[in-house]
């Protein structure tokens, strides 16, 4: 498999970008890696001399850049020049630890859509209590949604978490705000109705407070909703870590408990934090595109590209592209 | 002020609630109690005999009602009563700690709305990290919300913050999924050319990672997002403190450590917990309809009521009428 790697992408970049790749051509034998950036950053963090390339670049998109502007007039910058490798049929995915608007933009409009699919989703892995954890899709790459987008999200999760995941019959839940039928928005009672009707394994309204219990395997969404929620669960776990920090620090009694108790808490930290399970996946394209978190550390993008390598090594687009054909025709908005 | 208590809704009714009564009679000289429910229940637990009386009635709308359906059906019970007492001019302002739907759907179809207003909006206040709290509306009455809604909301939420919690010049922020103008649906660019057009203190919009930080006083939404966002921070919060508990209760070292910092740990809790501020008010209603929280001890009551009271005595319901009449007529969908 070809790589295309954003070597200059996230606040970490080239460094642990370069170390999850070295990580990767050692555990995937087939791996063949384009790095894209600034080649005498590149240099001296790369050990590997086999598999891979650089293709050298000094301009690129940095986290200020508007992305649609950035996308049109930075066409040299590391970002769009991975995203042509996939266009240009020299790399078989994209990986990005960069601006995220920027890389939905370049996706949809250099690497275009799987064919059927209307509109692309951001589908980020989520943390669960018990570990699993579940795919959420979209959080933010269609703001105004359509019924119809959202069955598809639930098909492409449904695929993505049977063939990638390993999960026989994913479970597909519909954010709502409450579980009976009916509840919601015109939105989300069209898409019950559909995803009813549907031959997937709908277990119906799933609420916002009970997604980190694991309620469902993949939970749809318009882009608005589920980007509110991603950053809702984010920004509340980061304000308690934050306060638990200062109450645990304010004495030497405390400071000397905390201590004792420093690895559970590394432990309930490392619950809530989803680089683990890699990038948020840009379902919807041609080919694999994964946003690997802008704070990426070298696991981290060791874990967007093994997303990569498994939807590619199991044709997880192929698969969508099959069972779009299946789907009935609903009710459209 | 003569205040309507439904004594039978909530977790804990009518003990809790009406020793949260009992507390309010004490503090505000003013105060006479209409406790609507079962007269031998209540009798038990009430203590005061000056400035109260019971309303008796058997019939209860359970948390498992169907919210319109409860109210058209069950017109003797307890909550509808309660609020039946507004209508008929018998009390000022009502509360209850009962199912949250059906007391929006009797608010809505007994007390009817504030002149001007087009949709009422459910209006908890939230905790923040420093401890202000924020007023988060709308976060369930009207699912489908146009922009002159979230508008309204805007100006209720002013007011409210202004009359009732003493903020001079309350910072009024719009539920997004960035913080640049042009940002979001529809429906957030139109609420946001409108707010900014208006003599209010907007201060933009505002994401939900910072919402616990206190970025606004005030922030609105359409009540589906309001939802999702209320409930994915009780359901993050819920969490940490449950995998906290596992982890801190797993060994005896872990326990004893856990121990001396339990005062660290209920502060932390307590800064989660916005029951002090009050329950979530229903604003645009013709007259204070207060909704505890389900869970409410007799502080949380108290403090429903007093969120009432201050309502009433600073015509917060006048205000919003006088002031929804300087509101410019903006592009409406």
């Amino acid at each position: 498999m070809r790589l295309a790697v954003d070597a200059m992408g996230g606040d970490n970049a080239p460094k642990s970008i370069i170390e999850g790749c070295e990580k990767a051509l050692q555990t995937f034998k087939d791996l063949h890696i384009i790095f894209v950036g600034d080649e005498e950053k590149i240099r001296p963090h790369l050990k590997s001399t086999d598999r891979v390339e650089i293709l050298h670049t000094e301009m690129v998109i940095d986290g200020e850049d508007s992305p649609v502007r950035a996308v049109r007039r930075k066409k040299d910058s590391s970002m769009v020049l991975t995203v042509q490798q996939v266009k240009e049929g020299k790399a078989d995915a994209a990986v990005s630890a960069g601006n995220t608007g920027a890389l939905m933009t370049a996706g949809l409009l250099i690497v275009g859509r799987t064919k059927g699919i209307e509109r692309p989703a951001l589908s980020p892995m989520l943390p669960t209590m018990a570990g699993e954890g579940f795919l959420l899709l979209d959080v933010g790459a269609n703001m105004d949604a359509k019924p119809s987008h959202l069955v598809q999200y639930a098909l492409m999760g449904e695929v993505y978490m049977r063939k990638v995941r390993g999960i026989e019959k994913p479970r597909i839940g519909l954010l709502n705000v409450g579980s009976e039928a009916g509840k919601g928005t015109d939105l989300t009672k069209h898409v019950f109705t559909q995803l009813q009707d549907s031959s997937m394994n709908f277990v119906g309204n799933v609420e916002a407070r009970d997604l980190l219990n694991g309620v469902a395997d993949v939970v749809v969404c318009d882009g608005f909703s589920g980007n509110l929620v991603l950053k809702s669960i984010e920004g509340t776990a980061m304000s308690l870590f934050s306060i638990l920090k200062e109450e645990l620090t304010s004495s030497l009694k405390n400071k000397l408990a905390a201590g004792v108790l420093k690895p559970s808490f590394k432990k309930v930290k490392q619950k809530m934090d989803y680089s683990e399970y890699g990038g948020a996946g840009l379902f919807g394209l041609r080919a694999p595109v994964i946003k690997a978190h802008g704070s990426s550390d070298a696991q981290a993008f060791f874990s967007a590209i093994r997303q990569a390598h498994t939807m590619h090594e199991e044709k997880v687009i192929e698969t969508i592209e099959k069972n779009l054909q299946q789907l009935p025709k609903g009710e459209q908005e």
